[in-house]
C-alpha cells in the first residue's frame, strides 16, 4: 500500500487528496480538504499560510509521493503567478521531507481518470466519485482535481484489467471491472 | 540602523543582498551572495536547495524587511515559472519568520537608483557600486538587482537631499551629496 498525495495549486483555493493506493489499479479516499487564502490578505501571508496547512497534511499523512499539477504560464495568466508561487512552496517543502514529487498535466489527468484529455469538470468529479466510491462528488472542483491527480499518480504504469487493452471499455466500465477485481481477491488488500 | 534584504528571484540564479540603512540615505553592504541551481536538478531539488539557503541568510542577517522583485507573467515566459516558484519560497519563509515583504518592480528599482526607469544592467550596477561605495560592480547581474532592491527599499519615503527635490540632479551627484551629508553628522551615524 502506498500512500499519494495529489496538490491541485492555487492562491485563492488549493486542493489536497490523500488516497491509498492498493494492488492494481485499487485506490481509496483517505483524506480530502480545500484551503482559501483571501485576496485581501498581503501575498506573504497567502503563501505562509499554505505553507502551514500543506506542512501539516504531509505531516499527518506521510504521502510516498505526491503528484502536483504543472502549471503553464500561457494559460489564465491572471492566476497563473499565484499559482506558480504555491507550487514552488509544494516543492520546497516535499524536498525539505525526503518526498518525491511527480508533476502531471492538467490533460494528462483528465484521461487517465476519465480516458478523456478535454474532459470538463463535472466528467473528472464524476469519473473520481465513481472510482473512489463516494456518496458525492468531491466539491469544490478543487477536491475532486487533487484526487485526481493522486489517482493518475496510482494508476501510472498500473496496465489496465486483463482483456482490455485497446479495447474500448469506457473508464465507468473499467472503475466497475476494478472494483469487481477487487472483490474477487480480498487477501491481496494488506 | 534598518538591515534590509533585496532577493531578485530565479531558479537558475537567486541573488541576495543585504544591506544597513542608516539615517538618510545612507546605506552600507553588509553581504552580497548569488545562489545557483543547476537546470538538470529536478524542480523540486531545486526549489528545495533554494529554500535551504535563503533559511540561512534570513536567520544569519535577520532582515528587518525583505524587498522580492514582483514578477510578471508577461516577459520571458520561459523562465518566469521558476521564478514565480522561488519567491513564492521567498515569500513563505519570510512570513513564517514574521519579516514584512515589499514588493518591487523592475522599473521602480532602476527609477529609484539610477534615475531612470529604463536603465540597463550595466548603469544599473554602475549606481549599485558608487551608492555602496564598492571597489567593484557587483558581479553577475543578479547581485547588483538585489542590492538595488534593498536600496530602493531603504530610500523608500527618504527625501532626497536638500535643495534638490525638481532639480536635475544625476543619480552619481546625488549619491556623492549624500556622501557629503553622511560625512557632515557624523553623531546622527549610529
Amino acid at each position: 500500500m502506498t500512500t499519494i498525495l495529489g496538490v491541485d495549486p492555487g492562491l485563492t483555493r488549493l486542493g489536497v487528496g490523500v488516497i491509498s493506493h492498493g494492488p492494481g489499479r485499487t485506490v481509496t479516499l483517505v483524506h480530502v480538504d480545500v484551503f482559501r487564502t483571501p485576496a485581501t490578505d498581503e501575498s506573504s501571508a497567502r503563501l505562509g499560510s499554505m505553507a502551514r496547512l500543506l506542512a501539516t497534511v504531509f505531516d499527518a499523512h506521510k504521502p510516498d509521493v505526491i503528484a502536483l499539477e504543472r502549471v503553464f504560464a500561457q494559460h489564465n495568466v491572471r492566476t497563473v503567478m499565484g499559482t506558480a508561487q504555491v507550487s514552488g512552496v509544494v516543492l520546497a517543502l516535499a524536498f525539505e521531507r525526503g518526498i518525491p514529487v511527480s508533476m502531471r498535466t492538467p490533460s494528462e489527468v483528465k484521461a487517465a481518470v476519465t480516458g478523456y484529455g478535454r474532459a470538463n469538470k463535472a466528467q473528472v468529479g464524476h469519473m473520481v466519485q465513481r472510482i473512489l466510491g463516494l456518496a458525492e462528488i468531491p466539491q469544490p472542483a478543487d477536491a475532486a482535481d487533487a484526487l485526481a491527480l493522486a489517482i493518475t499518480e496510482a494508476w501510472r504504469g498500473v496496465p489496465a484489467p486483463s482483456g482490455q487493452s485497446g479495447s474500448t471499455t469506457t473508464p465507468a466500465q473499467q472503475a466497475w471491472r476494478d472494483a469487481e477485481a477487487k472483490a474477487r481477491r480480498p487477501r491481496l488488500q494488506r
